[in-house]
């Protein structure tokens, strides 16, 4: 996850303030689409190049304008000009490194979020930079690529499900963080269950592969931990905005998914846990085995070393052993050797140890 | 106790604020009872269906409304209707998942938290959802299924025992809070009884089972902290709330039962303490039994593998060898062999291995 | 120590704010003493029953009535009435569990804490609810037995020692605090002793009962510390009261007494520091007796098992071994054998192996 | 790291507030150099010695000191009579092992952080003093040593690049920061490369090596976190400065700046947490190998000590063995051998020891 | 450390506020001495008792009185009349187990704090107790003993150095607290020093002894860093205090102090975690080593005990055993010897065990 970091480094030595684009290009060009609606209307639009845009300031209706693709730096700059846009914002929007925060400025308030989606093909996570600029009148959207993540949102606003229709660009802006925590949620969800699912493993027959999988599980579940702690940040200080770019009646939606946000960060610390306590089970039970390795050994030893002994004295070649001359001396042996072995095998067995 | 968590996302993509239950149904149809009372009177009702839900509004006296099973969205929805209850509070009514937390609004307090249950029968703890509005006029409680923890409350309503007909509904409310946190306490000093009991067990004979109790107990006690924590944080809230729904009054019970809450996660807090002072003393005690499994290899190899090569060198054959002559080597070999074992003995009891 | 939480279960499904008494009762009966005192005067009485507390209200010097034994609800009751005490103070009065902690109400200051002793006869520490409630005019203390932990106090009253005489029953509560405090003080020291008196040992010789020893003091430390650290953020509280019951000029040695308990509360931490160092070098002193276990055992078997061979290899029974037909044979495989032995040994002296 | 510290001690004893420089020295002789621009001009002047600094105060255009070496306590303190500084802002530019820290001053922001950069030759960061004095009118900067890191600030200042040109000495500071911060970035990628690549070599074959390069690079982590951690603080402390010294337009800048920062703290500690997991790795795997060790061993001895005592029992010399003297005796005994070998080998193969 | 804590219990059942010397008792009679400056003159005055201390108070130059022995209550006590100072003062300058702290009282500020130095002849660190009295006249300080930490300090006031003659008794109490942890500083350099020169023993050749010695180490800082801990935090409150004895001038100074307070306790927190690593790397090196030992023996078994068990396959004495006859059976066995111990030991060095 670390390799997040990087790529603003590529950007070292520029003037601060300077609009680079920071990431990996996810798509060849960028395209744009604008959605107008009030209760009553709907329209959407979809925009060739940004000479396209209509003048949307001052309107009445919801306005928003989400675009796909954020390497055109010319695009994010002519965008900022038509929004009067704070040049950090913009810096911002091309930095798909950015930790989720959110900024207050004059006119707008800048959201940035990780969109992460599980690629049920690929079998890993995508991680997407998510800019959101909620203005008076407008909402603005940046992805990375095309995807479908916000297509339920389009829907009930075509359907007019729910309350959105009724609501401003600050509903807007909530529904689709509450969209994108929900991703969370599932992410978290599905990481869950193949730990849960580990448990029987790990207590039954614990592998030297058990152990890398709980690494790479604890690797996962830090990585979502990085991932949302600071979207709860986020989403406690829109709580305690007093830009009134959200509205009362927003507010306790708001609210509502610090809740979510919170618990979603409580069941990470839960498997966190779990996993530790995993690697504490798979700890004992390699000392378990080693102790059963040793108590093998020295039961073996301890019973044939003495009895080899036994043997061995009989075996030296002196000229007076007056055993050896005894008829029954061999079968006497062999009864020392039974003797000694039942001994020393109930000796074991009342030590527990098989 | 993860699983709580999932049902959340099985909402995923709708519209935040439309009305799902989440959870697993537990009764077939939900039923209801009204309670009104007042110093002087007292009346039960069990009410079939919504429509027979009298107009309570404006009435002096106290009205708890209790509603069983909650899986009906439609009843809820028209309960909201009733009361005039925001949105998100019925979403969170028909959530069993919700976190324990509480939301002011303009005309209630809603209270969520998490009712815990030990079924002597099944042997297990069940977590049940419940729900509390309180408002000006009003007390409506949501349980998934009806149960008698509430009993006690309706009994000291009856009998007119303690102060409970002679407070409002806020006293009931807490009345109520206080019956949950009390089955906490009961559920922790369970488990703690069973904890401390196995103290013995872990001192003088710690078994591979006697581990996978100890993580047994060790997930318990994490799950109950993880029940009762934000419960407390609830609490908290509410001793500072300024809704004024709780009166003056009242105050002092709910700080009581703050302090209740907090005695309860310093005990829980002690539990998993001693569970950690009892892996630490599982594991020292694997490493003593490794020892002592090690010293007896060691002294049987020590003395015998000396005493076997002695053996040896008088089993070779070469032709002349003076020792095997004489008359009494085999004697003295014999000698030699005691005093060789005497000395190791000596030895080995003197590093106090046996 | 988790055995005191658990009275409180015993009143599950009572009334919140039912006086019972919530404990183990340890005398028969009740008792009271009252002693009245200002600058020249000092009276004490002995009360028998509660018909004979005198109306001290008013009263312009200081007013001390202690209680001995609180398992009496009816008495504990009849002070309430006649001090006109919220039921509150009166339900913590008789819980023996109470969680050390002030509370302020409209006419008095109610302040709980443990009163911690060291039995010398039974060699064990005993604990014993305390409650004071001080008012404008009065300060009563109730203890669960008579014992003589304030006797000194008493004395100082008596003989007229220190500011006590000329100070009011806020400067009382004081001194009766600071005796407790006192007295936690002298425990932390004795147990403290101990520790430090174990450390040789560890260092030099650590037994299986050395590491019990070790888990005992670390249970006791920490029952020390969960009784005192409430007690110091009571005080806390106390330090930034507003009530007024505490005077000004009694300010700074309640602030003092907050100095004693953090002192006394980084002490505790010191030991329990002490107490992981202890079990950091035994289980250290473990690892080294088993590297030196297998030392001697991989001594024994590198030096005979080699040189067993090649005495059995001269005891096989070939026609033709050449060897075994020269003259000096014998002597020569002792040479070897020798040579070997000095070899191995110059080898493990030189990995410091002995 | 800790040598940083050490320096500060030579002064002991010495007037506090006395100008002595704390230090290794780095250069000769001092060199300063001044630039002054603001939108359209641009001056820039080398100083050979103090007397040829311009006054320069009430100058409308933005004007930087540079001056290298600050060993010379007599220029720093000419310096500080010039631009009327405080005596502890000399002293604090004196001391090399200055902790990064900002404070406020009547006329002036003092301002100290450490730079840090991988000299690519020596193979080893190196590590310098930085002070910034922000005044009204002037920024003055001390480093240790002429070097090129703000030598793409002053590009940015030449080329008109950015808005450099048309902001204050404020912004001037700021972009200074964020080149000293960059670097950090840049060192912690570095690091963090080489981090994630040991990955492989810990999972596949960890070598006594290994161990210690994560040793290494733990000190390293932690190095990095405690230079940087102190300057966060500081930046969130300007961020809350009321000075006015930085206006209202840079503050967004500095604002980011502390998001930048926060961000590296967190790379910080998740590298931290990747070392600690290999450790953790490290360690399992020790145990593994010396698990297989003591198979292999167990294996051995169990298989061939039996067998051993098996030959030595027809090695004795008794006259009356019966089975020595039939034909097949030694093809039976053979048959023995090989069948306890494949009991012996069935067994430790369902054991899945090999 | 926990040593110095006790003495305060020898006071148990005292009074509180009663004045009784804590401690050891370090020189035999009390001495004073006196110095009086301003800018322009400068008077001391060795005082041989009290009687003898002019009247200071209402002085325009700096009064510095300090006493070397405390353990004169009655000398105490009649400075605190002279002075006017409080009970809990006086209490305080007697306790040498004073925790480190400031009060403030109406007239004066109360400071205590531990002075550590280096007894080079004793080889151990001498813990002695300093309590400052800063009047708004005067400034009071109470030693154990004589010694020379404060005689730079006078230097600096007899040779006129620095800033001192030009500034108040606030400045020269400051300037005595720079001195004491000046003393830290060169405390945590030096046992910092020995820490880090132990670094290549652990790293190469670690003994027991060397264990003990990070737990001396460990000790020494912890206790460095209990000393000093609250020192910072006393320093933290002098710069938020408003008793405006420290004047406006002074400010900045006490502040620097606080950054070399917090400077330092980041240096031990720092030689802390050292010493945490030194604890891993020596455990690990210990299974280190285990793993060598098991090798060693594994290899000598592995390798032994088949050739042995060969060599009594042919040491039996069955009768008709064919390879016996064959003329170079002999030779054959020690071919297929050398063979399987090339086997063997190709087998362990693919291992990499040797």
């Amino acid at each position: 996850m670390a390799r997040f970091f990087k790529k603003r480094v590529e950007a070292k030595g520029l003037a601060p303030g300077s609009l680079v684009f920071i990431g990996n290009q996810k798509i060849e060009k960028s395209s744009m689409k604008i959605i107008h609606y009030d209760k009553e209307h709907l329209e959407e639009i979809d925009i060739a190049s940004v000479e396209e845009i209509p003048a949307l300031k001052g309107a009445k209706s919801v306005s928003w304008l989400n675009i796909y693709g954020i390497h055109d730096t010319e695009l994010i700059n002519r965008i900022g000009e038509i929004y009067d846009l704070h040049p950090l914002v913009l810096e911002d929007i091309l930095n798909t490194g950015q930790r989720p925060k959110t900024d207050e400025f004059d006119n707008c308030q800048f959201i940035a979020m990780k969109m992460l989606q599980y690629d049920e093909e690929e079998q890993r996570v995508s991680a997407e930079q998510l800019s959101l600029v909620l203005g008076k009148d407008f909402l603005i959207t940046f992805q990375e690529r095309p995807g479908d993540v916000f297509e339920p949102v389009r829907d009930r606003i075509r359907k007019q499900k729910g309350r959105i229709r009724l609501s401003g660009n600050d509903y807007l802006a909530y529904a689709l963080m509450d969209t994108v925590v929900d991703n969370y949620i599932y992410l978290v969800e599905r990481i869950g269950e193949q730990i849960e699912d580990l448990e029987e493993q790990i207590l039954e027959n614990p592998q030297s592969e058990t152990l890398q999988q709980i690494n790479v599980f604890k690797r996962e579940i830090s990585f979502l931990g990085k991932v949302i702690r600071p979207v709860r940040e986020m989403i406690l200080r829109l709580t305690r905005s007093e830009s009134g770019l959200f509205h009362k009646e927003t507010m306790p939606f708001v609210a509502d998914l610090l809740d979510l946000a919170t618990h979603t960060i409580e069941t990470i610390d839960t498997y966190r846990e779990i996993l530790s306590d995993y690697l504490n089970i798979y700890h004992t039970s390699m000392s378990n085995r080693m102790n059963e390795v040793m108590k093998i050994l020295t039961i073996f030893a301890a019973i044939f070393i003495p009895l080899t002994f036994i043997a061995g004295i009989y075996g030296t070649n002196f000229e007076y052993i007056p055993e050896l001359g005894f008829r029954y001396s061999y079968f006497i042996m062999w009864g020392v050797i039974v003797i000694v072995t039942i001994i020393m095998l109930r000796y074991f067995r009342r030590k527990k140890w098989f």
